[in-house]
């Protein structure tokens, strides 16, 4: 699957992102890039990388963070309403980047939406056995028409107002 | 150990978190306050807790995470100050409220400073072992006197200029 849906392959950053193997695009905005994960045991896990090269968090600027927070409200949002997310889980490691010499690291977010029930999409089952702590689960791909089918839902769910308009 | 360095003592809200286990107050800020957390495998390990009742992340403020992101460069800061830290982890999980029913889960995010080689502290001495990926590590406690050195050293060194004035 293209993993920028043939919007951006012009764009030498997002070919650079490509190494990082962060997934299928799903969609941006000023500062972040919205990928569907490879891995989808929890189904909707997503990750978002920040739209230019930083290696910590520290060096985020003030409207970086900000429209962090936003995406977060909408991606929590868009998600919940395409599979009855219970919670969600939200991380920045990036530890793998340390086994490699030198490290290059890229500052992004895993999204990890989690679910107290199981969740059935385009005749497959989702469960999240592990709900409430936080283990180890075996990759689980999926075919490219399923990816497809979910990128469109939560791109389709991703609210257009801004965090501002929200009490 | 007192768990608020008998600053907060007065405060309704400190006592309603001590529920939480976080750990041992370091400082706060106006919007988050900082725990050196119960588990010191990785010395530094902090808690990072929203100072108002908050269940998600999603319903943060523009100026919570505006100060969330001048948190993160002062604790790293400091923390890579006090204990040479190599890269570090941030987490908002939550999982263990939603074992409880009702959940009551609180905003709050897990700081877990990374390590590529042994540090000694007090005659003590830390490993990651797992340094580049992330696995469970047995729980380790400290002496009290060992955790208020690490949490004076940790204070001491927190960066007193705005986010604002670093480029």
């Amino acid at each position: 699957m293209n993993n920028y849906g043939g919007l951006l392959l012009e764009c030498e950053y997002c070919k650079k992102l490509e190494k990082y193997n962060f997934g299928d695009f799903i969609f941006k905005t000023k500062y972040w890039i919205v990928f569907l994960a490879p891995q989808q045991s929890n189904i909707g896990t997503c990750v978002v990388a920040l739209n230019r090269h930083e290696e910590d968090l520290s060096g985020l600027k003030c409207e970086e963070w900000l429209e962090f927070g936003e995406l977060v409200f909408k991606l929590e949002y868009a998600v919940k309403q395409c599979f009855d997310v219970t919670m969600s889980n939200w991380g920045s490691l990036m530890n793998a980047s340390y086994l490699e010499e030198p490290p290059n690291p890229h500052v992004h977010w895993h999204y990890i939406p989690r679910y107290n029930h199981a969740v059935e999409f385009e005749g497959l089952l989702f469960e999240d056995p592990y709900f409430g702590t936080m283990k180890h689960r075996p990759f689980r791909s999926l075919p490219d028409r399923v990816r497809k089918r979910i990128i469109n839902n939560i791109k389709n769910k991703i609210p257009q107002t801004s965090l501002h308009s929200h009490p």
